[in-house]
């Protein structure tokens, strides 16, 4: 359900059309330190969302290519030697040039190796971690109450997305409950890192990340609704899903975010 | 052509309903060792049946990924220093954890540093090996012959699922020819790979490997027939099998299996 | 614009359907270098035009995959250690067959490593560079002139590709304008290492590179055409892209061909 009022309150929801246009006016470049299996979605999120995606993962040239760009992207996914080096670089590049980067700790509560080096992460200051309950759990941050939300993102000084039938942003003040979304998107190989990395597009267009965060969420999950009404399938639904974010505007954010 | 006494006599066509009900119902996690083509287009292929996938490929936690898997598909299609010691790590793990687990070894036929590696695997003792008649020459199975097939699966005490026009499944006892599918799967990257990660999830819910090759193929080429009726094309067929997939059930399969 | 006596004075577009013909008559096999966005997509376009694809990296055997294959594509995209040891050993073994190969110097323009090994490429006489304006000044092109573009493919003997709204093709004393393409291949990733590897195709069966180059490109533009006709946004033409290729004839590229 739409709560207009809830939404008033934090300011969360208004704010998607607006950073949906600077997206397409300003075409922030996304660094994305991403798994194999999810480049290709990923990219095409980007592009239909009016970003440039850039995806290199070399030592020698990762530097230069995240400093250039507008944002970074950090998605632990296939966690491999090569990923780590370049994420190691990535990062003191972003914290240098100052800019935004979220990280995606993608099955930290699968592999003990894969949670150390996520914390370690944290300590660098991402300025948003999206993350589901279970990797929440796995990075210390207890049961997956709205309260242990606001007590993590308090302590580590980042906004925390955490996923579910409903997504629950929060800064440490601002709690933000969005509703949008559809059931086969979990169906489709890649969309939760899709949606980090519009996480991190709306961060390169949006200094507060409470509500870059919450807008990139009411984004994707518009979509998703939309997407759903033409798709047959998962198949179907993960290319029109592309089709409804180039397609998407103000007015249809508006009409569908259901922000709490 | 439907020969339902021939599907009688060896089982093969009446177990598929039933595991595709099991692969709903219990969601096995398959870990994939594949290549970078491959791997968005199975993981989609895998979530569409049912299952979970994972794609990890770092030595330091496959075997962690993989212990905690219901099955590992092997396949050697970028055959990389990186994968080749993941595989070793992962088929460790999965003989440890008396697991299920598939080899696809694509395109042995074209170098022989990855037959010799194929060789060595299939000692490990995989429950199924899914390959082309090129791949099965190379690996010393002789020239493709029904008798060759049933000799090589004794021989190795394996399931040997050999695609082609009609797949011909053996575990050198029983045989099953499946005649399902659409040339169309032939134009699209992957769909082998694919159809080798729903052999593994198969083999996941079902313990008797001969069922579970034969189930998977009829499975795939079935979703594979019901997709070329509603496309345009490969760009199409690929989108429309992963819906068909994602909408299949056991009606529809009882009403096309193709099983001799 | 169609141009009928403009393309018949350098012969270009009245190429496109002989060698479409020969693509889909003689299925060249493809080895591609390329990153992992694009790996996906580029087998697919391969495989709707007719081609077979192949993409291993490794340095153990990726010497055999390129002496067995009619061409070779190096794209740059991901700049990581394993691609570019894959890339000198593959244009040794494409050098010393004799075979046709392809340089796509992706972003050389946002690092100078990569731009240096660009430089490094070039000089082993590659039958065709395909860049874009930003990617071809950074390697010493100049400024994005006919004049320039001319200049640059006769002081190194090869064919010069540009993309851009209107693509260049000059082999130093012949020059193509293509006109053909839709505003959505810019909104789908990997569409321009996939068209690169179109090129590659078409060089592996027509010997004369200019030719060859600007009828890949005739032919990925027109599709991308017939492919926006189908489309409702980036998505849904990515998939329609590969159902157009499929579909593509003579006749439709000789109605739809705008080469200049």
């Amino acid at each position: 359900m739409h709560h207009p009022q809830a939404a008033s309150r934090n300011g969360a929801a208004q704010a998607a059309p607006d950073i949906l246009a600077r997206l397409r006016a300003r075409s922030p470049r996304i660094h994305c330190i991403t798994n194999a299996v999810a480049q290709n979605f990923t990219a095409n999120v980007l592009l239909a969302a009016g970003c440039i995606p850039s995806m290199t993962l070399s030592p020698e040239e990762i530097g230069a290519f995240v400093a250039g760009a507008q944002g970074l992207l950090v998605n632990l996914g296939t966690f491999d030697a090569e990923r780590r080096e370049a994420t190691k670089i990535a990062v003191d590049a972003v914290v240098r040039a100052k800019l935004p980067w979220v990280l995606d700790p993608v099955f930290v509560d699968r592999a003990p190796p894969r949670a150390a080096f996520a914390r370690e992460l944290i300590g660098r200051g991402p300025a948003a971690v999206r993350l589901n309950h279970a990797e929440f759990s796995a990075l210390g941050g207890g049961s997956m109450t709205r309260e242990n939300a606001i007590g993590y993102a308090r302590a580590k000084r980042t906004v925390v997305a955490l996923s579910g039938e409903t997504d629950l942003i929060t800064d440490g003040a601002r709690v933000a409950a969005v509703a949008n979304g559809h059931a086969l998107m979990a169906k489709v190989t890649a969309m939760g890192c899709a949606g980090s990395a519009l996480v991190t597009a709306c961060l390169a267009v949006e200094p507060d990340a409470f509500r870059a965060a919450a807008a990139a969420l009411v984004i994707i999950g518009v979509a998703g609704e939309l997407a759903a009404e033409k798709s047959t399938g998962p198949g179907s639904f993960a290319v029109a899903i592309i089709d409804a974010l180039h397609d998407l505007d103000g007015p249809k954010l508006v009409a569908r975010a259901k922000v709490d």
